[in-house]
């Protein structure tokens, strides 16, 4: 075990260590920026894709099926980087975002809202960087 | 269902989404430089005690345990800023990193290593600020 997990975190060779369902969390960040944009998970097939291709491809977990980022919305993410953690249980995609925003809800990141520290008990969201920069109806109707 | 949806995504109540095994995951970004340094797992009771606190708790799926981040190598996560996203099922917790590193490999950040992309087959990983900046078994020993 010591071995392999030496391996693993010191190692070359691209073993994912994908999930019970299949899945690694893949966090999505903009290339420019930093900014942190969403959080998503991909099979085998949608990491193969992401890795030919140099386009963002995830697998739904709601929705069970593969997915290409933009393919309704036309917000394709290009991948200028593509990391992986010392477990190989998590991806980092450095992003161009196309078009205004990441985000299903018409916001560029999906981090909209801020948790209040320092409280116990019951928690009251408080918007950040909240704005809509799209409308998702009109958005995801053209496809 | 829609409602429930909006409510998630647009409404000010705080109502974490854990997955069947109780977790969320937590993405961890650097107040300061923005860089991504680790992602986690956080169950209920780790969340409670990050929210009062404004110090970052864990849970570990190897250790089946709660995990103060430094409690063992004094590289303690103080908690500026905690977000979640559209759904609910992802926090973002952007923080001061006590000491040389957020890695248990004795690095930095634990996305040290990328993927390169346009190749398809067997993928060698390439070492991105991989220098390790502290000595894990030092560290690990003090605890």
């Amino acid at each position: 075990m010591a071995n392999q997990s030496a391996d693993i975190e010191e190692g070359t060779t691209f073993t994912p260590k994908f999930d019970r369902d299949g899945l690694v969390t893949a966090v999505v960040t903009d290339a420019g920026s930093g900014e942190l944009l969403m959080v998503a998970h991909m099979n085998a097939e949608a990491l193969r894709r992401t890795v030919e291709s140099g386009e963002a491809w995830y697998y739904s977990r709601s929705r069970q099926a593969l997915w290409k980022k933009g393919e309704s919305s036309g917000h394709v993410q290009r991948v200028k980087e593509l990391r992986v953690d010392c477990d190989q249980d998590a991806l980092w995609l450095k992003v161009e975002q196309a078009g205004p925003g990441a985000c299903h809800t018409g916001r560029r990141s999906c981090f909209y809202r801020a948790v209040p520290l320092g409280k116990s008990g019951a928690v009251t969201l408080e918007f950040r960087d909240g704005d809509k920069t799209f409308d998702p109806k009109a958005v995801y109707r053209q496809s």
